[in-house]
């Protein structure tokens, strides 16, 4: 039986050509950490590090190397940028779909007095721009959202969003988790504040690395959330004030590094438009395909250009979480199926409390194993 | 020129056989996240994940596998634990040979009203012990301290501080990242409420993921630092209430752990003790080599029983960062200069602030190389 990979919302899989080389080649044959003024080896992994920083500062458009702050995941990131610069009595906006790495901080931020609101998006996931300016209040410091939903797919308007953020002098957070990689973000045009990415999924590293991306003018709001060696300044037991030390405790995860380093290569030689409209066209199908099945309802928009690579479908016959099941015993596809993470965005979508059975897609995937999955769902919805 | 490798306890190097390449087989191979109730696959992963905890619980001797959270590094293990269960107007004690990743997260838990005091210990990095009853305040509620300093080598005495930790009712959080490995620890016998430690060093695996088991008591006082997605109760906006999913939130570091997981079965499978002798031989004959050479003093103890398998030595002719450019460059022997994060043991020691030249050793390393780097550092130290 074939097995076919339907979950690159939650990890892209295969990753990009040499990420796994990569990493075991480092860690055989360098294996050491940074080092400022010791030996030419650490040098070697300094650079790599460094070259890291540029290129994804390029990819993301983003203010200088220095901004780049690797962590371990999105959600760590999401939680150094909001815990590090919201303070009492602050307030900020989210939109209708985000997922818990955003609002279980900021429901966490409600002991120390910080609010927040949220943005109503309809029931096929569109953002009601028109309702920002109405629910800014003078204490609101924020607009924080995620650029592209893991359960209904949509793409949030983030230029128009980011227009609003600067004509009104609010900070603007992104979660591009399900975003960085094809889409373009640049956080320039988009006047972003901090832009909070992982490695594994759209960038298609290694899961174990992700960071942010920071203005200066947000960095300098912000404290630190993790304290501890930077190699830099270590006689002194504040951390640095300077980037990204101030943000990067601890060692990093250069294993991490070198396989996300690799990824951002791929990413660079390849046509990225091209592949973005491979996965529309999955996509697309998909998504044709599915309305064509009676016991299946499409959650979400049919726009496929206000869309990422990822369709939730709930089946309206069968139990969700047995159909999963049988998807993947029967016919060897995997599929996600649940909450992914994201109550509020069921609420939203009226999917709240069954959860959907989600299909994620990227430009590895065939056509032919998209019709093999849509022959699979019309045969197990009809049981 | 032969490349020596004297940075072990930065990070040690090479791995354990089979890390890069278990590492790179789960990426090329498996890939998925972890997943409950999707696919085989994933559940593949979780079990993984789980034996990897079990592992780690068993080598510890731990109360639970569920006890067992991830992290990125220690750095992360130590904040999260400190910043989790310590509010204000508690007070703390730690060893003067702490490292920044204790000492710079208590400075900041300064502002919200956290006090620490430093339990003595003497110019050769011995802990005065009997100090710690006499230090003791209403208000105290931990000791935390390093189970082997990364400046001195020196190893505490942590059977004995548990014990007096049991008897006064003081929680005990052990930060073991040079010990962690080959040293016997045990969180029972030594009655150790949280013991922080990091897959790279003395366990062999790779940079970007490290950990901390903790008991269900200091658990039950500990509130997360990370906020976000679990994949288990997801329709809460709360963190779940039971462990590891209280503090692990976002995608793991699942590269990491196949690797920190290959890396717990290659020393399952040797014979610790024998190893450790081995480690203490060179750590031996190179202090003999040390106390040989005029233009050199070594830092700490002479004993090597209570040593781990790193040496700091003082150039007393030239600069100790030139010794280190040039044994790298004339003799590619790797070693570190400077202040090793530790300015607080280096007051302790007497090498504020100039440093130390920093020599550490795994198994792997021979006796002729000991034997070449001392006979470096005797024509060094004589120019």
């Amino acid at each position: 039986m074939k097995g076919v990979y339907f979950d690159n919302a939650s990890t892209s899989w295969p990753k990009a050509p040499g990420v796994a080389s990569e990493m075991a080649g480092y860690l055989e044959n360098i294996g050491c950490n940074v080092g400022r003024g010791s030996y030419e080896r650490a040098y070697t992994v300094a650079r790599k590090v460094y070259d890291t920083r540029e290129k994804l500062c390029s990819l993301f458009d983003g203010e200088d190397n220095k901004n780049v702050i690797f962590t371990a995941n999105v959600t760590q990131a999401v939680n150094m940028v909001l815990k590090g610069f919201l303070r009492q009595g602050d307030h900020v906006l989210i939109s209708g779909l985000e997922h818990n790495a955003v609002v279980r901080p900021l429901e966490h931020l409600k002991r120390v007095g910080v609010t927040y609101d949220v943005i109503p998006c309809d029931n096929l996931g569109n953002l009601e721009i028109a309702c920002i300016e109405k629910m800014i209040k003078p204490e609101t410091k924020a607009v924080v959202m995620t650029h592209g939903s893991n359960v209904s797919g949509s793409i949030l308007p983030i230029e128009a969003v980011g227009r609003i953020c600067r004509s009104q002098g609010l900070y603007f957070i992104v979660d591009a988790a399900q975003t960085a990689g094809l889409h373009d973000i640049s956080m320039k045009r988009a006047n972003i504040s901090a832009l909070c990415f992982t490695g594994h999924k759209g960038l298609m590293g290694p899961q174990g690395i992700g960071g942010f991306l920071v203005t200066d003018d947000l960095a300098e709001q912000m404290d630190p959330l993790l304290y501890g060696g930077t190699g830099s300044v270590s006689d002194q037991l504040d951390m640095p004030d300077f980037l990204p030390d101030r943000f990067e405790a601890g060692t990093l995860n250069l294993p991490g590094i070198y396989g996300l380093s690799s990824a951002l290569d791929y990413l660079c030689s390849v046509d990225k438009s091209e592949l973005l409209m491979v996965e529309e066209r999955l996509t697309s199908t998909f998504i044709r395909g599915v309305e064509a099945i009676d016991g299946l309802r499409l959650v979400g928009n049919v726009d496929i250009q206000s869309r990422c690579a990822l369709v939730s479908v709930e089946c309206l016959t069968r139990d969700n979480a047995q159909i999963a099941f049988e998807l993947d015993r029967d016919y060897g596809i995997m599929t996600r199926v649940g909450m992914h993470c994201a109550p509020l965005a069921h609420r939203t979508l009226g999917t709240y409390p069954q959860g959907t059975l989600r299909f994620s897609f990227n430009h590895f995937n065939t056509q032919g194993e998209v019709a093999y999955a849509l022959e699979a769902l019309q045969k197990l919805t009809a049981e």
